[in-house]
């Protein structure tokens, strides 16, 4: 007769990644590669009670950088698409526009030209499409935008633009206890409007960069006034600061795709007990995009190196993933 | 025969407040008077299905000044005993503040002379008590400190000197689908690191006020430096500045008791739907302590005068509240 501790013996394995037999497979777009069995690892550690791993269910933090992340972030990040979009909407109201750049060019289809002022050309454009309107009035402009925007190679919405295995892992972690937040460069107020029904993240727990804000009454009725002033950038160090400032607590997982996150998940595998840090690498250039170390959108370079000599879970998107997008593919 | 109808026809009563039959009083520290039949009255309406009141689920956001609203608030703002105790402690350490205002006066035992400087001052103290360490370091300083310091009146905790009236409020709430937050102007960082085990409010509910922070490697370990530098004021203005930044929501339902959150009320109270705006007015010198127009501390008029005119609910605290703290009275 073999006895369940036999069994257990003959395959360490069952302890390392207890799926209930016949239980659902909670991540069935992940081949069952590396990072696959790595995940599954983890969760079981950290919500096995007497575990060495154990998380207490208040602990469980888990961050998502937004753009390569959870959506896609090419040819550009969709949110200088929205403020290109912007320019182009609010131009009638700025025949000054006609003669200045970098929304000269932009107006003449000239994109390229006009982002080559570099990041005082993106602040320009940003401020100028971003501030000026109170923050109400603002979520509309993304509402709309958001609902009926196309990708430039896809055709798709933006909010179909999303990884089908990135939003099987947020439930599967949901389900397991952890509070999931988007922790991104993006606009906090860009990705709040919609990431509750396309990710199931609740606009309290999206972390984003921010812009100033100024409470008014106007004619008696409060609003909060968007100013063309940077707040929080909330990239590289500024993770860990945004992340302090609004969560209080440090993170016990960490997700990224690029430099930018590299903080992040420094910050995130430092605490004490178990810790999970991963990081999508592109490398698909058929069903998705293939870009690492010297792409200038979504740059991944040192945080490669570092997951290499930490050992933290790096997910190959060609061999690790059977499918990209809940459509399909690019 | 009395039907239900009949029934309800000659009990109103009964629809604006049902308390199950048998029911335990959620609220017994709050006497039957008007202030708690409005918050009964709100939360069975917001959590009716099919009332016209109703509040979705994810829109039941409640925040909560805290000083003056959750504990007291009184001979001083327990964050500035605080602070006076950190000027003693690290006074070895700085031999320059023995003819240095508003060090020199506070460690002779002159408080009132070293806060004769004002908000200055007050910021001085504040920054040299606050900054220059790690938000690990501070979180410790401050565990320790609320461990172990003594209200100068009451010789209880700190932790002790918290409205039971308030706690169950939050715990009803919380009970009926709210998530409850903390908006206070007191610092984040001083009240996250017991706001948990005394509210049950969770670090990531916990907004306040700010000093900036850097991130960096010290000997490869990720750190937050906190710096001697103001990022927000959480407090007037700067509360439904606080609230869009970290919650990104406005909430239904807003607790306070001073001009400092009459903004964050305002706020509140312009929202479509359901909403619930509830002053606690300091009116028991015996029990606890009796003041408003003309304090120092949580100086409560505009907001008084404003609550009458919009019909807010204000605790009348010796009329509404049958006990203070949870220990009884001071």
């Amino acid at each position: 007769m073999i006895t369940k501790r036999t069994l257990l013996k003959l395959m360490p394995g069952l302890l390392v990644f207890p799926l209930p037999a016949g239980a659902a497979d909670p991540l069935p777009s992940w081949n069952d590669t590396a990072p696959k069995k790595a995940i599954l690892a983890f969760v079981a550690k950290a919500t096995t009670k007497g575990s060495p791993g154990y998380v207490n269910p208040d602990e469980r933090i888990a961050t998502f950088d937004n753009d390569g992340t959870l959506w896609a972030e090419q040819p550009m990040y969709f949110q200088l698409l929205f403020a290109l979009d912007r320019v182009k909407a609010l131009a009638p109201q700025h025949p000054e526009w006609k003669t200045k750049e970098p929304f000269a060019s932009l107006l003449k289809g000239d994109v390229k030209a006009a982002l080559a002022g570099g990041d005082r050309a993106i602040v320009e454009i940003l401020m100028a499409t971003h501030a000026g309107m109170t923050t109400d009035e603002f979520e509309q402009i993304v509402q709309q935008w958001i609902a009926t925007a196309k990708h430039p190679v896809t055709k798709r919405l933006f909010t179909e633009m999303v990884y089908q295995p990135m939003l099987e892992l947020l439930t599967y972690l949901r389900a397991n206890g952890f509070k999931t937040y988007i922790v991104s460069g993006g606009g906090a107020e860009f990705m709040r409007p919609w990431a509750e029904r396309v990710y199931g993240i609740p606009p309290e727990q999206v972390v984003g960069s921010r812009i100033k804000t100024k409470f008014e009454l106007r004619n008696g009725k409060p609003v909060l006034v968007r100013l063309p002033a940077v707040d929080l950038i909330d990239d590289k160090e500024g993770k860990p600061v945004g992340i302090n400032q609004e969560i209080g607590r440090r993170p016990v997982a960490a997700f990224g795709n690029s430099d930018g996150d590299l903080q992040m998940l420094q910050y995130t595998a430092a605490g004490d007990g178990s810790r999970f840090c991963l990081y999508v690498h592109h490398t698909d250039a058929v069903r998705e995009w293939a870009y690492d170390r010297h792409s200038s959108v979504g740059q991944l370079d040192k945080g490669l190196d570092e997951a290499k000599a930490k050992g933290w879970t790096v997910v190959d998107m060609k061999a690790d993933w059977n499918r990209i997008f809940p459509f399909g593919s690019k």
